[in-house]
């Protein structure tokens, strides 16, 4: 079903891959699928290259664009897992479905994926920690600027070499005047304006000393919400707290395997909204133990402090982290290395 | 200042000028500037024609992307002129700071705009609706998948010929779930992402019978905001009211004109939150006598009814319509045919 096209002029030769910048280097091939006449074409698997847009494609001036991220792991005999790609597949159209972008056929998305991480397989290294990353993304390519949804797109999918992911010490501001979604906005769904938004405050955070944003609800800036490219988990005392999927949260799926990881190992959790004003006071108690955030590309990244109002709040280091223990947990599943209770994993044949 | 690369090959012939689809044909050239290495390079005029953008550029991944909407009229002396072009230009850069795009220098874009308006000044027909729709925009070019801003990006313009717009009956329903902007948000940019966040909303609208919505606050729904490619007025008796702008409302060239053409004759405005419950009473009471939405596109865009939860609403049909009044003052100011008090006329030259 899915038509390919290989290289003759492989890079990979070209490349370090223990010296590798997250998301600057992709792969041999790409898949590329094209909307028109009303129907989703024939997927194709050709070489990594560039694109030809017109100037008035409308994902230039409408933002008419969602995407997703995923990763491929390679275990030590060389088979190469996703994991819950299924939560993927259905995200982008639900992100789609909001941003009037048509729905990708269930199997065209699975079968151009196999074709293609099986034709770019050597881009995957082994060794715990090393992934290939997978961005499936949609853009309207119709030309035209009227202001209206296009009628012409592009299913898109590129893949990028990872290595383990040390994003040194991280710490977070709470949200006091920017905000990134609104109720009854899109917020939920992975669309591209969602994240050149951040940019701004997030530069302001930076210059502060923090490295990331934990936006707080647009009416009140009472309740933490998420961080924009992950979710965010508190540790109070010994339980495990979360805000609830909402239309502004985006409904994270290794925020979801913590949850249900929590569960399979007896650890309390509550998804609740959480106000700044009880991690600020149990901040001060003593009583806040940990802060992380869940994301595909770092899969659990710990927050070691918190800013609001000017103050500075450092967190504990912790022998018995709960960061470290669902990382670990989670990576375990991934790379094969433990048992797929949850039926998790998906061998790509 | 600017690199001119003609054309040799027009396509002004085979363009029918009387049966113009709005933004669908652009005319034979285009600006393009590249920042890159920390500042603008230099603007080059060249042949429209497709952009190679790498599959992994930023503006398809993150939204970063803003743009305007200005226009060109042409006198009967074969004179061009613009409407406050010096406010679309402080508005992309305040948008552009919004997404954390380098601002633009101010004498790039006055200088190129009018040296390809120049070259182009043939695809500008005379005749009072007829214009040329301008669009500036900047999209983010670097290639990579980590969501941070952009360190290239291209700052374009692109003109396409337009005809009097007539958009037909125009009702519109006013938002009770769905949401626009933000408190704190990029509401007040013309960001990208702003537009194709509309697109479901309306769809769905469409289907009950309208053709815009009018955005309310996402926090309860209550006041009137504006109706994502027009700001929003209403008559109340005789007096012309609108919401002020903020940080989810668009600071409309249009809108601001309206204002102080009402102040130079004598009509009562009151700038001020607007809510849904005064409208439906006034409407109901018959006090409610005209809607209109201001924009570059359609200059005045009178609205005939509107919905809200379930009731729809017609508005009369008046002979002393204060949309046709400001459409007929700014259109004779716009093509020279009117005595420019403002100073908003600017000559191409």
């Amino acid at each position: 079903m899915v038509d390919i096209q290989k290289t003759s002029n492989s890079k990979i030769d070209k490349v370090n891959f223990d010296d590798l910048v997250f998301g600057q280097v992709f792969t041999d091939h790409m898949m590329e699928c094209d909307y028109r006449d009303g129907k989703w074409q024939k997927p194709v698997i050709k070489p990594y290259g560039p694109l030809s847009l017109d100037p008035s494609a409308k994902v230039l001036h409408y933002g008419q664009a969602v995407f997703e991220g995923m990763k491929a792991y390679k275990d030590k005999d060389e088979n190469i897992w996703l994991f819950r790609p299924d939560e993927n597949f259905k995200r982008i159209n639900r992100s789609s479905k909001r941003l009037a972008i048509p729905e990708f056929p269930e199997d065209y998305f699975f079968e151009s994926l196999n074709a293609l991480l099986k034709l770019d397989s050597e881009w995957i290294q082994k060794g715990f920690g090393n992934s290939l990353y997978i961005r499936p993304f949609v853009i309207a390519t119709e030309k035209g600027v009227s202001a209206s949804p296009a009628k012409e797109y592009k299913f898109m999918i590129i893949c990028s070499p990872a290595q383990a992911y040390y994003s040194g010490e991280v710490r977070v501001k709470f949200s006091e005047d920017y905000s990134r979604a609104a109720d009854g906005g899109v917020g939920f769904a992975k669309a591209a304006g969602n994240y050149g938004a951040q940019f701004f405050p997030t530069n302001i955070a930076k210059e502060e000393g923090f490295q990331q944003i934990v936006w707080t609800d647009a009416n009140a800036h009472e309740f933490l919400e998420e961080a924009g490219t992950m979710n965010i988990f508190f540790r109070i005392g010994d339980k495990l707290v979360t805000a609830p999927i909402s239309d502004r949260i985006l409904d994270g799926v290794t925020r979801k395997s913590v949850l249900q990881l929590a569960d399979e190992y007896n650890i309390e959790t509550e998804v609740r909204r959480v106000t700044v004003k009880e991690i600020v006071e149990a901040a001060k108690k003593g009583e806040l133990k940990e802060m992380f955030g869940s994301g595909t590309a770092t899969v659990i990244n710990p927050i070691s402090g918190f800013g609001y109002k000017g103050e500075k709040y450092e967190l504990p280091k912790l022998e018995d982290s709960y960061a470290r223990f669902f990382k670990d947990k989670l990576m375990k599943i991934q790379y094969n290395e433990a048992e797929d209770k949850f039926g998790w994993r998906y061998k790509v044949k």
